[in-house]
């Protein structure tokens, strides 16, 4: 009776593979994004004289600092209000498919990093909702990672990390960030 | 011997379901809260002449701005640090049952929108810990979803999301703002 | 034949018991992290006098405040950039492993509480990557937790609890935070 080997004893073995695996599930997920999206987001500063144009502005600063010109020592303390165009290329003429919005600071004396907090907000037929942003960014690194710590609407509840770059720096006025953003969990 | 039709492929076919429904469990959840709260907290901005009563204070400013009266330009750039209560009802005098404490950051000229970082901070017989909030705030919209980007104590590595409904605004001095949280990850 | 005895019954309630066991794995996991980490950061304030020593300094205040000194009524509205260094034991002169970038914000007038927003920023051959946090800090508390919020190289993903303890505080120029991490997702 070779189907006795069918026994319970298989059948429990299975069964704790099957538990074990889906506790497992998280940590040995495959690195694989469950969406990945790449934009381009371009901030022009508040220098003073150009009201019209510009995306962002300094609203803090430490005490050697002021408002119209990012400070010295690698602008360490500014603090820079922005509501940037969202674009799919790398043209700031391009049509805005969203808005980023938030802060960033520059954190260190010694050379240029910030740190970031801000959303992606969309709302249009491709997309709706919002993503959320934090972390480090050392800019002077070709890419840096920080987190998409939460999201709305089309990405409600995600998670994952966005890969910044810097794709261009034009004197202390204009720069474009690219963005590749990856989610890992998607709901 | 018909016993062997329990072969090791259904066996390993039903492994395979097994992991396959494991992996996609986080996919297929509905979107159905394990916990929801409604609360309201109330900011009361200093403008110079209401220190006793004001539970929030501009820090930052655009060059344009000051520290006592909300900017031009729908307020672009001006950062607020608040410790405001909240309550079960919108009632600015109900006892409270916490504090909401962060900033916010008015971040566009062209309308009203802002970005968010705060805590709901609990110590009492109802609720011990503490619930973190991100996003962004179109705040003319009627309802505007932000982030629950983790909890502590009760609310231990909360996720979620808040939708904010502003119940009140009185001049530029008084907001009161309804909170909806539901979270869709319970520990 | 016996064998009939492993039947397609039997598979169904294992499969069953399979699914639920995943579905369950979040909600059942009991709080034990899959990594323990402790660290301490040192924070010493720009006062107007310690220009090459300090690691932060003040870039936001409310009207009655400046950037050179914590202003009256709990430094409330004080925000503060910094550049920490962190390091394995309590000394301040030990070798730096990393650095703690972000800020903190005072959010209260009757006692000490602040906000923060940072990350712990590793490039070493021990950690590579960045931890990203938020959270209230009741800092009168002897300890306090705040959420990891996500995390990048080393730490993907991550998330978890901070606890914070204040372990030194010298005037109003010097403190330091021993910063115990548990991540309960790591990936």
């Amino acid at each position: 009776m070779k189907a006795k080997r069918c026994p319970l004893a298989i059948l429990l073995i299975l069964s704790f593979l099957s538990i074990s695996t889906a506790a497992a599930t998280r940590k040995t997920q495959t690195r694989k994004p469950c969406k990945s999206m790449v934009f381009y987001f371009h901030d022009i500063i508040y220098n003073g004289r150009n009201a019209k144009n510009a995306t962002s502005a300094i609203v803090g600063s430490p005490q050697w600092g002021n408002k119209t010109i990012l400070a010295g020592q690698n602008h360490f303390g500014d603090l820079v209000v922005f509501d940037d165009p969202i674009t799919l290329d790398n043209n700031l003429h391009s049509n805005p498919v969203g808005r980023a919005q938030g802060f960033y600071l520059y954190d260190k004396k010694e050379i240029f990093t910030a740190w970031l907090g801000f959303s992606f907000v969309f709302n249009s037929t491709r997309h709706k909702g919002s993503i959320n942003f934090a972390g480090a960014d050392p800019l002077m690194n070709k890419t840096r990672d920080i987190s998409v710590i939460g999201g709305t609407g089309d990405f409600f509840m995600a998670r994952g990390v966005a890969t910044l770059m810097t794709d261009a720096f034009e004197g202390e006025v204009y720069f474009r960030l690219r963005t590749d953003i990856k989610l890992y969990e998607c709901w």
